[in-house]
C-alpha cells in the first residue's frame, strides 16, 4: 500500500512533529463553527479556543454535536485559556471554579491537554502576598483539572514595557518554574511563549535544560524590534520578524517536545486579511520556520 | 473548498466520536514500526502499545526518529500499559517507579492521555492491608503521570471464575470508584472494559451515572458466552459476540466520552489471519457497532 | 533549694514517663467540672474527656473560664474522641466534620495531642469499598485536626466475639499501619490499647518494631481472660488482670514513647465504687505496672 | 482534700492560662541539664530547647534517661527551633531534613508542639523565586513534623533596620498568614513573637481577628524604643519596657490562646546576672504582664 493513501493527510516538510493550533487572535470571527471551518480549511489539525463557547454549544446542542463538530473538520482542542479569573475577588474567581470542572470535562473530551493563564511580570502589590494568594487559587484550580487529565499551564510574559510596576513578579523561564515548584500541584507545567522567551533574552540552551514534562504549552509569533522594546500586542506572525524561531524549536524538538504550537498574535487591531487567509498566512509562516529546525 | 480536500482522513459513519486503538493482543509482532504500520495501513489514528519497547527506541534513535516514526503514520498513542510493578515486592516496584518519569514524559509527548493497569476481583491476602499497599503505589505512580499530563487508569476485571480466592477486593464500577476515592489522586480514573461491564452484568444506566472525567480509558471487545461463563482470556472481536455494544458506547457517547477505544482481545491463542488482517476485522467490527450507536 | 520544692507534684516510682489519663469510662459523673476535680483529686494531670461538652462550656462561659477550670486544677486535655461519626450517612459525616475545627482548636489549646477514634475488627460490607469510603473520611478529619497541630489516632480492636462478620477488616497494628498508610494523610497514627493488643496476641516486639512517632495514643486495663475469650465491655483495671503490661509498657519505654496513657476500662456497668475511689485505685493500678518498667 | 495540696505548683494569679517556657537566649549556660535546673528551680514547666542538644543526649544516654530529665523537673519542652537550615544550599538543607524525623519524634515524646523558624522581612534575592523555594522547604519540613503531630511555626520579623534589602518579604501577621496559606501544608502556623507584633505597629484587634489555631508559637519581650527603632537584637525582659503586652495578651486570651509562650530576649551581650537571677526575673515579668489581663 502505497505511504501515499496511509496518509491521507500530507504534512509538511518538518511540520509532523508539532501540532500547530489556530489561535482566536488570529482572526475576527467569535463563532465557533466558523472558527472550526477556517481552521479545517487552512489546515489545522488543533485549535486554541474560548472553552465557554465550548460549553455553551455544548448546552444547547449536546456534547455529541460538539464532537461531531471538531471531528468532521479533523480538529482537536489544542489547549484553552483557564476560564477562571484568578486575579478577581473571592466570589468572582470561586464562581468560576464552580464552572470549571464542567469546562474541564468537555475540554479533556475534545482533545486539550491544558488550561492556561499568565502571570504579570511585575505588580504593585507587596509580591510575596501576591504571589501566595494567586498559588492557592493555581493548586485549586490545577485539582480539578487534574481530575480529567489537564494541565494547567502557567505563562510568564517578557515584554519590558510591562516591567514598571512596584514590584517584580516573575518573567524568566527559572523563575516561573520555581514559582510552579513552590505552588505544589504536581500537574502545574509552563506556557512557553516565543515572544516572552526573546524579550526575556532567553537562549535555545535556557530551554534545553528544561524536562520536557514540564511544558504544558507553546506559543508561538514573532517581532521584528529588538527584545526590550518588543510590544505585547504588537505581535508579527511567526516568520515575519528577528525571533530566532528555528534556534526556539530546534531546542524544543531536542528535549522532545511534541505538542500543541498556538499561533497567538496579539495585535492592537484585527489582521486586515480575511481570517482564512491570515490563518493560512500563519500556518505558512509556522511550517517555513520548523522546516528550518 | 469541497470537504473531501478539508477531511483527507474519512472516517466511518458514527466511527467519529472515539479514538479507535490498536491494541498489542489483536497481533503476533513485537516490533514498533511494524506494529505502527499495521495500524496506520488498517487505518486506525491510535494504538496502545508497550511503552517499554517505545522508550528503547527513543533511547536508541532519540525522540525526533519515534515521534517522526508515529506522525509518518498519523498515529497517537492511546494509551499504555502502566511500566510499574504493582505487585512486585519493594525493590521491584520502586525500580519500575524510578524509570516511570522517563516513559510518562516520551508518552505524553506522543499523544498519551493515561497510563492503565488492573485490579484482581479477590484476592488471597487480607483484603484492606492488601488494598491499602497497593493505593500507597498508585498514589506515587499517579503523581509522577500527573507531571505530564497522565492519568492512571484502573480497570476492575469481572471474569467470574477471578472471584475464587479468599476475599473479594474490587470488580465494579461503583466499588472501583470508591476504592480511586480511598486513595486521594485527583488524576487517577476508571478503565472501563465492555468485558468487565459485561461480566459484572452492569447495565448502560450505570455508564452514564459516572462522571465523564473518571473515564480515563475504554476497552472494547466481546464474548459469545453468559456473563458469568465469559472466561478472561478467550475473548472475542468486538461485534462478534453478545455484549449488547451498542448500549455500552450510547451510554459512553450520552455523556460525552470521546477518547480513546482500545480494541484488547485478550486469548490463549493469537489469531491465526495475518495481523493486517486482524487489525481490520477489529476495527470494522468496531465501526459496525458504533454506527448503531 | 532542695529538689522537693521544685517538684511539687511528686510522682511515684517509675511512673514519671507517661501521662496518665482519667477516662469516662471509670466514672459515673457526665459533668465536666465534677470530672476535673476527680480528676486533680485522684492525682492524674490529664483526662481524655468528652470534647462536645467541652465546647459546650466553651460556648457557655467563654474560653478564659473554661482553661481556668483546667490550668486550676492542674489538668490537661490528654485526646479526646473524634466528635464525628465517621460510619454515619454522609450528610451527619458532614454535619460532624463542620464541628470538628472548633473542637480540635479548643482541644489542642488545652493540651490535646490526638483525637481518637476506632475501626471494626470485621464488617459485613464489602471490605475495600467500606475501608475506602472510611479512608475518604478520615482524611478530611485528618487535615482539619493537623491545622492544629493534632493528630488523628485510629485503635483497632482485637476482641474474638467481634470478628465474626463477613469480612475482616484490619485488627493488628501492622494491618493498621498499612491501612493507615493507605490512606496517606500524615497525621494519622496509631492508638495502641492494651487490651487490643493482648487480644490479637502481639508482642512487646511488636511494639518494638514500630517508630514511636506513629503511636499518636495509648489505652491501658485488663482482663483475666485468655486472649481469646476476653470480651470488649468487660475490662479489669490495669494491673488486676493477667495482661502482661510490664512488657507492654517496658516496650513502649524502649521505643521512647512518653505521651497519654489512657486507662480505659469499658463495662457493661459502671463501677459499684464512688467515681474518686475508681479513680485513684485505676492510677495506683497503672503505677504499680510502670513501676515494674 | 484541701485545694492547696492538689496543686502543688502554685501558679500567680492570670498566669495560669499559658505555658511560659524559659528560653536559650536569657542564660548563659548550653548544658542541657543546667538548663532545665533553673529552668525548674525559676518555676518555669516548659522550655525553649536547641532540639540538636536533646537528640545527641538521647543518643548517648537514650530516651528514658532523657525522658526522666524533663519529667524529674516538671519541664516540657514548649516548643524548639526548626533544626534545618532552609537558607543553606540544597546538599545542607537534604541532610537537616534527613535529620529531621529523630529530632521531631524526640522532642514531640518531651512535649513539643511545634517547631519554629523566622522569615527575613526583606531581601535581596528577587522576591517570588526566593519565597517559592523557601515554600517548596518549608512543605516538606512540615510534612515530616505533621507525622509526629508537630506544626511548623513561622515568625515574621518587624524591626524597621530589616526591612532595608532590595524588596520586601513578608513582615505582618496578615501578609506570613497569606504566605502561610501559599504553602499548603495545612499544619504550618504563625509565630507570634511580640517585638515583631509592635515594631509592625500590629495592634490588639490584629490578633482578635486570627484564627486561635493558626498560632502555633508565642515569643514575648520588650524594648524602650518607639517601634521603627526598635532593634532586633537589643530587647527587653517582658514588662521592663513599652510594648503593649496587657493588650497583646488580652487579645490571645480573647481568641483562647492557651499555648507556650517563650520569653525570647535577644541581645548583643548576655545578661550579666546568673542565669538562674534572670529567668527568675523574667518569669516575674511575664507574669506581672499576664496578671494585668
Amino acid at each position: 500500500m502505497p505511504r501515499q493513501e496511509r496518509l491521507p493527510r500530507p504534512i509538511g516538510k518538518g511540520g509532523s512533529w508539532v501540532k500547530p493550533c489556530l489561535n482566536p487572535s488570529l482572526v475576527r470571527t467569535r463563532d465557533l463553527e466558523a472558527y472550526l471551518d477556517i481552521a479545517a480549511q487552512a489546515g489545522y489539525t488543533a485549535v486554541e479556543a474560548d472553552v465557554g463557547a465550548v460549553v455553551a454549544l455544548v448546552r444547547a446542542q449536546g456534547m455529541r454535536a460538539v464532537r461531531k463538530l471538531f471531528r468532521d473538520r479533523g480538529i482537536e482542542l489544542g489547549s484553552f485559556g483557564l476560564p477562571v479569573d484568578v486575579h478577581a475577588e473571592e466570589a468572582v474567581f470561586r464562581a468560576g471554579l464552580e464552572r470549571l470542572p464542567e469546562a474541564a470535562a468537555v475540554a479533556a473530551e475534545l482533545g486539550a491537554r491544558s488550561a492556561c493563564t499568565w502571570l504579570w511580570p511585575s505588580v504593585d502589590e507587596l509580591p510575596v502576598p501576591y504571589a501566595s494568594r494567586l498559588a492557592v487559587r493555581f493548586r485549586r484550580c490545577a485539582e480539578v483539572l487534574a481530575a480529567c487529565g489537564l494541565r494547567l499551564g502557567l505563562e510568564f510574559v517578557g515584554p519590558h514595557h510591562l516591567r514598571g510596576r512596584a514590584y517584580p513578579f516573575v518573567y524568566t523561564m527559572a523563575d516561573t518554574l520555581a514559582y510552579i515548584d513552590g505552588i505544589g500541584a504536581p500537574n502545574i507545567g509552563l506556557l512557553l511563549d516565543s515572544y516572552h522567551w526573546y524579550t526575556t533574552e532567553a537562549t535555545a540552551e535556557d530551554i534545553r535544560r528544561i524536562p520536557v514534562h514540564r511544558i504544558a504549552h507553546v506559543h508561538v509569533n514573532d517581532t521584528d524590534r529588538p527584545p526590550a522594546e518588543a510590544v505585547d500586542n504588537e505581535r508579527l506572525l511567526p516568520g515575519e520578524g528577528r525571533i530566532p524561531l528555528a534556534a526556539f524549536f530546534t531546542a524544543l524538538a531536542d528535549i522532545g517536545y511534541a505538542g500543541p504550537v498556538s499561533i497567538e498574535v496579539l495585535r492592537k487591531e484585527p489582521f486586515a486579511e480575511p481570517d482564512l487567509e491570515v490563518a493560512r498566512r500563519a500556518l505558512a509562516g509556522l511550517r517555513r520556520v520548523l522546516a528550518a529546525v
